[in-house]
């Protein structure tokens, strides 16, 4: 089977580092068509540096970068510097890339391909906030279609809330981006705090990314160990959930994670609950059936291959 | 220590009735100065006839019950004989009470109540919609700053939602008047579908109120037999949560119970989230804390208090 | 034919006073069964208050007075002493009432009220927020039925806004309430801002006051000149609607007035537009029709009817 | 002073086709560079098509038209055949265009144009849902402050309502869109209803059309002798408002129009008020002024110059 084709939406963040490094250090399984940066957990200028910066780390400097949306569809940007410090990649200090950003904006990037490509055949891995996504179906709405699938971090059920009490963040800073793809029409998995929470750093892992004794490997146990922090102190977990790199994981080993195939909606108008992903988790509405929301995962299995993976950089 | 002098504002229901059996089984922690009937599980001519069968089972039939409000403050009634059956106490029926109901309005008893006993003595218990406590703060004002503290059950956290994905049913049926009350100002402890979800009947629990080889024994114990197959079907649990006694427990022995002191917030306007209670258990906001809410407790502790009082009747 | 028999629930107010007036001058077309004030323009102890001035200033101690809530059911109260002066009846000071005010409690003199006379024998005038009203449909959802009608002061459409841009004063103090009210099932009239703001106090419409040459002719013409002067300054009208005594007129005298019978609804969710009366006024929606929306009047006929009666005063 | 540039966004309709003739017409004040079609009162494949027969008929075929979003930004388009026919442009059928839509979308010829001319020297002329413009301010929101003014047809104040009791259609289609544009922070000058309502077309004003003698003066009596029967059957007015046409003739001849500045903040979340403008209009909040809403105009010197500059094509 020829590798699965995807394009990498992020606002990287040390999770969405290591999701990228998971994709890019897995080309038998995964072709990374394109990654387009957005505004979320720090600036647009710091994610589409980030993405870049992460790909040379990776070794693989000919990866194709985008950026995107600047700021949400309707509301002003929202960020996370107090989890991720300021440049997003808070810990040890890398280079600034040398590998050129391409000139075309992102939401184009995801239009032209999704046309260029078989129908059918390219799936959209979004790792913050949905902004680009959205702008380019509505740009487009001809695009829709001939999306293969949407595998993305954001929301929460039982965990509901690490931006607000109701909502997570990636949804949080842009609900109606979000709104137009919930309710998109096509297959749709989703990694909530529910499963990410799972996931979570401990000492014992993130040494076995130390162990490496590679650059990569440092560098991942060096994010982990910032990122950390946050959680431990907030939630006096004995990690930090590793949200992004569950998307990719999904799509290589799917049987690592568990899940329902229910209703979810997005809350747009309330001030209260704005961003919440309204899961019907336990089937009290008749409203139909548009994600796959995932609920459990194996995280020794997930930890094995992001070690046995990385490791390979 | 003289008993605590509290109402029970009620809609039985099957756990309210075994709520209300604890609380008329423990005269010595507790005085029932009345029991204030509200819509919420069935309508309001079966939840006050309801509480007149359980006082006579308990052999009180000189407990006070009041009819109160017929329909929440804004929108119309939505009820749950789907959990409790037609009768609100479905299970082996009881005869109809020969006690009489009370000629006083509840909201009407509630106010004089708070006015006559000497201020900051009287604690009101609601087990279900809040429409008889937030009719009464706003009929009369002055008796809110009367009231010693609000023992309630609603809401939930983590464990979002019984009737819709966002709410629990007794803050679903009336959110504005669970607004008025969370807002008050006065003390509020809250026992959520969180803790309720851990005080669950199993099949050991139920045999020990049969064991108890009384009337009573056995009635708790077909309620909760008829009262958690919708739990057990629904949430693939081993029982169903006894949702209401713990309110009179903590009463009774609060060192049973542990949670947070937070701040709850009523979702009134958005039709996917009216109703839930969003409350801020890690802290994520700078709103001040208007609700103890708990979140755990010791179950089996919890029902050998149920057996011991129960057992008294 | 006998009086039509009233309830002025009000929230006096210079345009409520002279509204009370004329009832009171009517007993051959009104017999008023009693004023119950509300929280509005002024807090509560000014409105009961003032309702009980008016009366004596009529010459009618015998009224019986009531005082109700002091607050919305949901919200904080606003009020609008901006318009109607400290105590609400801003002008020429009166002396304190020397009548008592009845003991009962607004909401139960309506359920009472409404219970002993025969069913459709009784109208309700409400001229301030609908909090009074609302109480006791929910308290005593039995009374509903037995209302002949409710004539009431509040709203807009093309006049919209006169507290926000899109909402009148005495339905955006307490929304919810006048959704309970609106969504009753029983015939409403109602006198929104665009007929009254047709009932202008003019210069000469003063002077036919002031021309009676008694008490209630002198008070009359100068709360009307302390309250013309915020409309004029604001609009830059040539004199103040005076809002209230259109709807003991139209009780009166409706051949005075005309309107369409349409669909309102009342927005209370959002922030901006809370307590507008959305009225389809073009008939745009296929909502059932369930108010009497009046539009216009004859304002040199109900001038010359507040001259004739106020006169007899 | 040379002529000033503008950029129309449009959903022709037939006063969209009159605006458009009358800005064709008047080279020495108005340089089009070029017209952008959105989805409104008919879907995107029929506004495209219109406006290239419009400037086929204005015998301008080298004006470059593009062809924008074919749905809202969150919710499903709705249109007004209802209104404007089947085809947007119903009375005698034109003959389909045979000058081409260029390919770029509409989107990226905004954000192009705004870079590429001078800052400060392009104004945006909407005549439709706002979709287009919203876009383009996310996708590339450099281009925001390089905006000379917007100059757009919708909303109302005292005229609420065309579409539902509280919106008027432009902003109804797309409320997220018309906020995005209303807190851009460049100047607009709005032309709600209250003014459109103003400037009716009569009998004899449609037949100063007809005798003009010329292709172009039969259809714009054809079209708003087909566009006026909704308006005269609903509201019962004399004529139909000619709305579009207003924003062109205030670039040519703002002293035609009055009005005041003031705040507008568009309705999102309700879904009874969605789409309104809330308009302060008599100044009762505190609000930043942010729009220059039209309130009048002088209807004669309108018809004389859409009469002289029309007959000149």
């Amino acid at each position: 089977m020829s590798p699965r084709k995807i394009i990498i939406d992020t606002d990287p963040g040390q999770d969405d580092a290591v999701a990228i490094l998971l994709a890019l250090a897995s080309p038998g399984d995964i072709e990374v068509l394109g990654i387009t940066a957005v505004a979320g957990n720090v600036p647009l200028h710091l994610t589409e540096k980030n993405a870049r910066i992460v790909c040379e780390l990776a070794g693989k400097p000919d990866t194709r970068v985008f950026a995107g949306c600047s700021a949400p569809m309707l509301q002003p940007l929202v960020t996370a510097e107090h989890v991720h410090g300021k440049t997003g990649l808070d810990g040890p200090q890398l280079d600034d890339p040398t590998m050129p950003l391409e000139s075309q904006h992102a939401v184009d990037f995801i239009i032209e391909t999704l046309r260029n490509e078989p129908s059918g055949t390219v799936t959209l891995c979004p790792l913050g906030p949905l902004t680009n996504i959205a702008m380019a179906f509505r740009k487009a709405p001809d695009i829709v279609e001939r999306v293969q699938e949407i595998v993305l971090m954001g929301g929460a059920y039982f965990e509901v809330g690490n931006i607000t009490p109701a909502a997570e963040f990636n949804i949080y800073v842009d609900p109606e981006a979000a709104s137009v793809v919930f309710s998109c029409g096509r297959p749709i998995t989703v990694m909530p705090l529910d499963v990410t929470h799972k996931a979570l750093t401990t000492r014992a892992r993130i040494d076995r990314f130390r162990a490496m004794g590679t650059k990569v490997g440092d560098m991942v146990a060096a994010w982990t160990d910032f990122f950390e922090r946050f959680d431990m102190e907030k939630y006096g977990s004995e990690g930090a959930p590793l949200h992004d790199p569950c998307v990719i994981a999904y799509l290589i080993a799917p049987q690592l994670f568990t899940g329902r195939n229910i209703n979810v909606e997005i809350e747009t108008t309330s001030p209260l609950t704005r961003g919440m992903t309204v899961a019907d988790w336990w089937g009290v509405t008749n409203k139909p059936v548009n994600a796959h929301f995932i609920g459990d995962l194996d995280a020794e299995g997930f930890y094995d291959l992001l070690v046995e993976r990385i490791g390979q950089l």
